[in-house]
């Protein structure tokens, strides 16, 4: 089961809504996606992400490949019932960790061996074993194994590592076991060079498969350059089908994705900045752990509902962080992640009632966010 | 406002139930309280505090005295503000951390000169000190500043650490400011001596307050013997105030303590072993960190009905724990806090049933426990 419908097209942009129907419910989309990477959302527990809204959480092929590996989370019938988790689940397929983690690796034709990060051990994953553990995993979303082409990248490497995810993608769709319940989306590569990215772009899109993601975007890249390769490849990318651009979590280019007809985004940041004191709020970021905190008694967000600012002060939090305690993490990872939820809640809202650009000023405005700035993202 | 009822006497030991009226409701007795030392719980928030049946939580003066400092806490009218805690709370007073935790530390007539644990920064508490922090921090239940006789100690040591403590103890009873809402318990000691006991105990009772701890126990002393000093030192403490016996909390001693005629128990030990991987279930202790676990999907425990067994398997929780996931150590945190809280529920029903003996007797058949063994218990 997976279906998408295109429900309103803004009439500023490239911004659109719409619904993907998966077995395990249905997704009200443009929507952020909390990263689960190893069959838990830092520091959260599923009722707290069910209750700050969240549609569906991502998890990870490589991580969980590797801990607790494949044939635990087989035996207790796939990731869902592993963690307890009964709506939908997207999982990468481990291509971006192996390159980003593992210090030694190789990559061949056939796929890449690499040393795991936790213990130096040696492994190789190929297109058919990604979507072997995917298959184990059973997630909703299932990613096509790729090659995140890091940044800065020559052109001739960048065409090579293309085109091999070309030929992986096509290994990925044959070996993909699970069809009825799984859903495999294809991955748009192509560095910085526009002509890969058309050529990349093409060439997935002609898998006919039910979803497409923008990947080696938000590498490090000029924000300029990002924007303009990602509005360069949306154009490519069929109507009718999600769009999903991979590792994207400040509000700024949350706002960029929609408006260039991006559905679906995800990232780390609102978590990983948790758990080093800082808050997302409508005034823009908020280091909790200044000093000049210690007596606030006042929520981290007034205009936030999440447990955090119904029930504690930004004083007792930055005393948590500053001691270290649990509570702290948790605290801002559920106000951050019900920030971003909530964020593209109303971005959803706004597309619908067309006024996309007016809410993006007036978030803008209370967020005090220079729009020149350098964006400081994390994947 | 401090009201302790007398309920129910055993017929079978010198257990017995009751109640505690305070300014922030009400707590049946025998209460196991959970421990949140720098004002959280660790892993732990109010809600499911709450959920667990917590009636009364500690804290600690020594921790927030260092850190955020009294001052914050006033400012914000309170600990129960501070962290938004609106049941009772009782602090500790400061002394057996002072003694235990600071590396340097001089005692006199006045108080105790020490080394902040944190910083090594320079600090003198006294027992007005102790006072007047804990007036800010506005607990329910305030402990007198004594000094806990590690083990072993000779005679003389404890006669005159004993014999400065009950001079302590007049100067707190004469400092304490806010008698209207804050209740002040001395604490007797005399260490292992029976004749100190007996003179700690005669003369602590004779400053009339509104409950007594027994300090000093539980302190690396063989099991027996500590079971023989608390018999002995509860046939000195009047039935109709409130007594506590400091840092308990291991299943064993929870027993020994109520049968022998004690109303309220504390330790960390449910939340410590907790984040070390070990569940305490009602067939015994559960080490979850164990291999033998990875692929076994059933409960922590079967009779539990705390959130962590009732949404996730061992395997899971293993799994977390292995790749050290805070949801891992909140998942167990609130087991092991529920199965100690539960345990007192369950004791208390049982002398409510005149069946204390036979729920122990059943309770530690199911949980496999060798009377005869040592208890680790751990302060």
């Amino acid at each position: 089961m997976f279906k998408f419908t295109l429900e309103k097209k803004s009439s500023q942009c490239k911004a659109r809504t719409g619904t993907i129907e998966t077995n395990h419910g249905v997704i009200k989309t443009p929507v952020f996606m909390p990263v689960g990477t190893r069959a838990t959302v830092k520091a959260m527990n599923n009722d707290e992400l069910k209750s700050i809204g969240s549609q569906i959480i991502l998890s990870n092929t490589y991580h969980l490949y590797l801990k607790p590996g494949q044939e635990i989370i087989r035996k207790a019938d796939g990731l869902h019932k592993f963690m307890n988790w009964d709506r939908p689940i997207l999982t990468d397929s481990g291509g971006f960790q192996v390159f980003s983690l593992s210090k030694t690796r190789k990559i061949t034709e056939e796929g890449v061996q690499f040393r795991s990060h936790i213990d130096g051990s040696k492994h190789f994953i190929s297109p058919e074993k990604s979507m072997e553990i995917q298959n184990d995993l059973g997630s909703d979303i299932m990613m096509a194994f790729d090659e995140c082409v890091p940044y800065p990248a020559s052109y001739e490497y960048t065409e090579d590592s293309m085109k091999r995810t070309l030929r992986w993608l096509k290994r990925c769709k044959d070996y993909h076991k699970n069809t009825d319940k799984q859903n495999l989306f294809g991955i748009i590569q192509g560095g910085m060079y526009k002509d890969l990215r058309e050529y990349s772009a093409k060439n997935t899109i002609d898998f006919d498969l039910p979803g497409y993601a923008i990947g080696g975007l938000s590498v490090g890249e000029p924000r300029d350059l990002m924007i303009d390769l990602l509005d360069f490849t949306t154009d490519f990318m069929p109507e009718n089908k999600p769009r999903y651009l991979m590792g994207v979590g400040t509000p700024d280019y949350l706002f960029e994705a929609v408006e260039h007809g991006v559905d679906m985004c995800d990232c780390v940041l609102p978590t990983r900045i948790a758990r080093n004191g800082t808050a997302l709020t409508s005034k823009g970021k908020l280091v909790v752990k200044n000093a000049k905190y210690k007596d606030d008694f006042s929520a981290l967000d007034d205009n936030c509902d999440c447990y955090a600012c119904k029930n504690h002060t930004r004083a007792y939090i930055r005393h948590l962080l500053n001691v270290d305690e649990i509570l702290g993490a948790r605290l801002l990872s559920i106000h951050n992640l019900r920030f971003l939820i909530k964020l593209m809640e109303n971005i959803r809202k706004s597309i619908e009632e067309d006024r996309y650009l007016e809410f993006k000023d007036e978030f803008y405005r209370n967020y005090g966010y220079d729009y020149h700035q350098k964006c400081d993202n994390i994947k």
